[in-house]
């Protein structure tokens, strides 16, 4: 048997930056013209967000002498598939992209996880860009280079890790955002206030009316960098979610459950923010956590217009049968993230469902909060 | 303006090891145990590779200690498709497979190029073992890492780098190899000898009898190992194809022309060795290559029953048309690979494809070649 080794020991760089601010785009398209990733750009959004800013973001990047070609795909989670994928790949090699061409993804997650996944697999890889139009986009999505598609069995299971080149986030595009949207991206920054920073929390905490309002852009500002910059801290230490980015599910582990269980009816925000008050609920129930620390958190998500019980028309057993499922697929074994103290998590991986069955929080049997704060 | 950046330099490795013989699927599944990569294994492949080696090989494999499971799809080229990498991954996902799963390919380049896509976006990516079946799977796509499926419109068009953990060589499974596919491989030996290797080109026409009828694995064991060492040399340089890896392209810009003009009817390898040919008269008539080497290398095709003429069915036009379309989709540069002498190849982005018009050699008019030797 001969044998002979591939030697493919690299130092690579995927390392970029995050912008964020208000009116941003006109300083994004120089540093985009300035960057030299591509010589050709198509800039990727969904119908709705095409109609509302296509034009203007488009025109303002060409603007700065781009080469720009938009290319619009369907709205919604539903458009999350390999289907529209292949559909915006398919158009792209219509107009004639190559491997001097970029993709831009203007919009919100899903716009923002299927055009870096198109970018991640096209000619093999190609730069990508990302514009994030809502809130949970700004802190969350649209950093730290997770790209995918949903198959219908299970969401986000096929995709890469494909670092953007850069991260606009313009805060004016919440103008047009839904208030529901809103607060949804507010339950992924309390999150990271939880999981790392008691200051970002105590400002929350302080901000709390003017951020449910939403029309406060000055004082988002702060927040929705800081929420970004725990992100980064922790995607840098573990881009690959091989340990230390765990900690980001806080709250997701029953926050999916309850959201696959509501067939995706409810916001992945409102979702986790019930997740959390249950992962808040198991932290105290084993002992980690002081009961004024999770109450106090609590709080802060219902100031914020967040749900913290299920809806009246979600059963337990079906959440917790969803648990079960979600378990089996993946090795038999559930990672809960566990507080100590605001800023302290850690994983654990050994928690009996049972456990967690115990401290679901009971559905309100009157009318669902989440009904009078959402506002859509 | 607020901007922060994220700090992604990393030192990664992926080297990994290839192992050319006979009768080493034994020591494979040892080095497979002990590699660690993955608790459980799926084995995939085509219908017709299953059912000659599956079962031997999942025994073999299932002895050393593997967990191990078999997965099907379907045979050909025209398998070659996102729906195909889809269903591979719901029946992984309906099976159970995790992130501490890995794939094992078994069969020639389409199974290899689609199981190692499938295991590259699978979970955001799942280790992959190679296993390949063809002389050419094992000389050339089961190295470096490149994956793939096809759309309509162009081959290979999608896809990612995804170096495997191992690659294992069989040459005992070229036993069940048709005769046309061997010699499909073999052309991308004299294409690794003649962009790299002098002494190899020495040994393929001392041998060139003998590797045509095929039946000596020994005589062949050190061309597939050389070949596959040329090719390991070339990637551990250019990893990604941004420069030096287009050399392996030498034969394949005209080649892949014809290819596609046969609709796909031609094999790879055939239509590789016109290419080469091609190239090679582009390089004699540009002053580049002395004719007595461009005879040389064509003798050495001729004798390995390698076709060197456009099929008589196949017009220069359409070929022409097809390059001319190929141009127009990658930025409207040809980079054609040229030669100075064996084993001193060079990229040239500025032939004009008139030039090349002219030196496409002319059908065989009567019976062609391919068909008295291929022996399919």
């Amino acid at each position: 048997m001969n044998r002979f080794g591939i030697s493919l020991e690299k130092k690579i760089s995927r390392s970029h930056e995050v912008f964020v601010g208000r009116n941003i785009l006109d300083r994004a398209a120089l540093l985009i013209a300035k960057g030299g990733w591509a010589r050709r750009y198509f800039l990727v959004s969904d119908a709705r967000v095409a109609a509302l800013h296509g034009e203007r973001v488009a025109e303002t990047l060409r603007k700065a002498g781009l080469s720009l070609e938009s290319v619009t795909m369907p709205a919604g989670e539903e458009a999350k598939t390999m289907a529209t994928a292949v559909a915006v790949a398919e158009e792209l090699l219509r107009r004639g992209a190559d491997r001097a061409s970029g993709l831009i993804a203007l919009g919100g997650g899903v716009t923002g996880d299927l055009t870096g996944f198109v970018a991640s697999i096209y000619m093999r890889g190609i730069p990508c860009i990302q514009i994030p139009t809502t809130l949970l986009a700004q802190v969350d999505s649209s950093i730290g280079g997770k790209t995918g598609v949903n198959l219908p069995a299970a969401k986000n299971i096929l995709g890469t890790f494909h670092q953007p080149k850069a991260v606009f986030a313009d805060l004016e595009f919440l103008r047009t955002l839904p208030a529901r949207e809103m607060v949804n991206g507010l339950a992924e920054i309390v999150k990271c206030a939880v999981i790392d920073d008691p200051g970002l929390l105590e400002l929350l905490e302080e901000r709390a009316e003017v951020l449910r309002r939403g029309d406060d852009l000055d004082a988002l500002l702060p927040i929705v960098t800081r929420a970004g910059e725990i992100k980064k801290k922790i995607v840098e230490i573990d881009e690959k979610e091989q340990g230390l980015r765990r900690i980001l599910n806080f709250g997701h582990t029953v926050g999916h459950a309850i959201e696959a269980a509501s067939a995706y009816t409810l916001p992945h925000g409102e979702a986790v923010s019930i997740g959390m008050a249950a992962a808040l609920a198991l932290s105290q129930r084993l002992g980690h956590l002081p009961e004024a620390d999770g109450e106090r958190i609590v709080a802060l998500l219902q100031k914020l217009g967040l749900p913290v019980r299920l809806p009246a028309d979600l059963d337990r057993e079906v959440i917790m049968a969803r648990m079960e499922h979600d378990k089996k697929k993946t090795g038999g074994v559930t990672h809960f993230v566990l507080l100590k103290r605001p800023g302290v998590p850690f994983v654990n991986g050994g928690i009996p469902l049972e456990k967690v069955g115990e401290i679901l929080p009971r559905p309100e049997r009157k009318t669902p909060r989440r009904e009078k704060t959402g506002g859509e």
